[in-house]
């Protein structure tokens, strides 16, 4: 009785999500210190000590009538011009509060640009491997996802095959750098070529392409990388955001919406966000975490925690044997299954109580992800199982 | 190049928010004091000082990462495990954990079971007066609102054309009670009544339809009136519950779903609400709002402030000559224009600073929306202007 829309996804429900609760199953029957969890993008850093500080401030200082309040669909205008102040000091940008529309995390302001541009039919574009959800965030609004084919070995985005697949109905394009599941970050240069195809491509359809970045792990980077500011590259640039990683707050649903005005039909562009996050139910984000994260733009996740969890799988898979690119950003590890069939490797490694996600999930067969956002002492008690996988599977040099 | 769907509701954006940002324009203008908005229900009760409390207790005494972090879509277990008892408690149902589910406010919990029961062409009743956004929430899916008419001049449920109006289309009922935009609560026989003509019809057509029953209003009643828990009366009932104006917090967009086992499909009705929290970008209720309300169930914003209120300005404009029903429960009052263009009305009470909306908002032409959830003050001051008008209109005994 349910839609048959939903039928197919609830049977195909997410295996990520699906590993979760499993992972507390099994947590729950053989301890947790004994199951591997590496599932779940759930930060295992706490928030930095200034967001709990800045709630009991908020509580403490500001009127509670407006604390706990409606403001604007957009979100409050204070937090609004913080932000757009903030990312200009970093970026050399010049957003104004009007740009920023405040929203349910990265998830909730994807769906919101997302039912602002679509028509059914409408194409959007990724470069797997690829963010499982964003099928579903298209297909929430009739649109079709195009897949541009992993560019195996080091993950960089095929820019030939990019350029060819952009047609007359293409009206979106969404990259993700730092990307999930990957860990690849795009350069300058990459970006700068996205936008010259997307340059070249609306002049040829007459039609506007909107490059939206979806950008949760910009702030978790490794070993001083860069990760430039997309809406520097191309005009129809539009930046989602979230504190889930930054703050490590993924449970608040807290992040933003850059909107440029020199987009095309800019205007539009934002009333039908803010639209949007009102009929989609979202409403606006939630009003104590726009108050807190106004005090807390400054602040970031311990950083280092991930990048000595990131080191330590990373030299300690490659010396089993196993096969990955050492990732720049985001807290995922992408591994060669030993195994064609990836999803043979899974299991076999939940055998041994590691919970992985097959590269299938992320339309990269061949592969599965690892996310690293665990606690150091997960990391280490599960090497001895991931070194019995590798003698398993013949990786032992 | 946002999608026609989205240009209709640019244009037609819901003139209630349109208000509250022109609310927003005139208090600058003019003083907030010399402006009377009673456009939008945003309460200017304070939540509970138990709630500013909890958030500083679960802040001290829970883990950071805990309190942050992912959970299941679904919510904490131990959340609606004690919402599921205070519901049983309150009303001798018999919930479990599974049959909750945290939601990003009402809103976003009507989305999420629309999204899951809606194929493209199912039909959805709901009776009017009705809160605009239902028809935006029911078209996100492509479902077909059908409003069954307003019944003068007391706002009962029309049930016969109700009967009349259920066809094998039909897939899902709205009602709203304490109702939005006028008061009215559906006593117990008016709801055994939709169960039986919804049995009835079900039978008739070998179809199952789902009552959705939104609530946020439940708590807010006066002259001990009596809310009865609609899924005694039809075992195909789902509720929709909101803490935004219960608790005061509808910035904080929390709310839950009860999906009762012994309704049609049940499991795969869960299931599909689980999915759809995901998809459409919810991914959860704010995490630290779901431990917080877990301690703040037993609480309730001051409802005598709301009663105040009420009993000021009905007796007032009664007294000026105004015709309006009572509320029993809500905070809002629904006024018959004294001229059968209510539009015209709404516009000769802004040039006395009096924002209300136009009942065709809520399908009901000839009508106003005031929403008295305001300070007893701006009541008070209101009233001269009230006087004015009932002047202008002839309406003065």
């Amino acid at each position: 009785m349910i839609s048959e829309k939903m039928m197919g996804f609830v049977k195909n429900s997410s295996a990520i999500r699906a590993m979760f609760e499993e992972g507390k199953k099994m947590a729950a029957e053989f301890g947790a210190e004994n199951v591997y969890d590496f599932s779940l993008g759930n930060p295992n850093v706490p928030a930095p000590k200034e967001v709990n500080e800045a709630i009991c401030q908020v509580i403490e200082e500001e009127d509670s009538v407006f604390v706990h309040g409606y403001m604007s669909n957009s979100g409050y205008e204070d937090v609004r011009k913080a932000i757009a102040d903030h990312i200009n000091e970093l970026h050399g940008t010049e957003f104004k509060e009007e740009n920023i529309c405040m929203t349910v995390g990265a998830a909730g302001g994807l769906n919101s640009i997302l039912k602002a541009l679509l028509n059914p039919g409408d194409e959007v574009l990724t470069f797997a491997p690829y963010f499982g959800e964003y099928r579903s965030y298209v297909g929430n609004y009739d649109g079709i996802l195009k897949v541009v084919s992993p560019n195996l070995p080091d993950f960089q985005p095929n820019l030939k095959e990019f350029e060819e697949m952009i047609g007359p109905k293409t009206k979106a394009v969404i990259i993700n750098t730092p990307n999930n599941p990957t860990g690849v970050v795009y350069t300058k240069e990459t970006l700068e070529r996205i936008g010259q195809i997307l340059e070249k491509r609306q002049t040829e359809y007459h039609t506007s392409i909107y490059l939206i970045s979806d950008e949760p792990y910009r702030e978790l980077v490794y070993d001083g990388v860069e990760v430039p500011y997309v809406t520097k590259f191309y005009k129809n640039t539009i930046v989602g955001y979230s504190f889930s990683k930054s703050l490590s707050l993924p449970g608040e649903r807290i992040g933003y919406l850059v909107l440029p005005s020199e987009m095309d039909d800019a205007e539009d562009v934002i009333s039908a966000v803010n639209v949007a996050t009102r009929i989609l139910g979202y409403v606006n984000a939630p009003s104590l975490m726009q108050r807190v994260i106004k005090k807390c733009l400054d602040c970031k996740a311990d950083v280092s925690y991930y990048d000595r969890n990131r080191k330590k799988i990373y030299q300690s898979l490659k010396e089993y044997g196993f096969d990955c690119v050492l990732p720049e950003g985001a807290f995922y590890l992408f591994i060669k299954s030993p195994v064609a069939e990836e999803g043979e490797f899974c299991k076999k490694a939940k055998e041994k109580h590691i919970l992985i996600v097959p590269g299938s999930s992320f339309a990269c067969p061949g592969y599965v992800r690892l996310a690293y956002c665990v606690s150091y002492e997960t990391i280490c008690n599960s090497l001895p199982a991931f070194k019995e996988l590798a003698e398993e599977f013949g990786l032992c040099k």
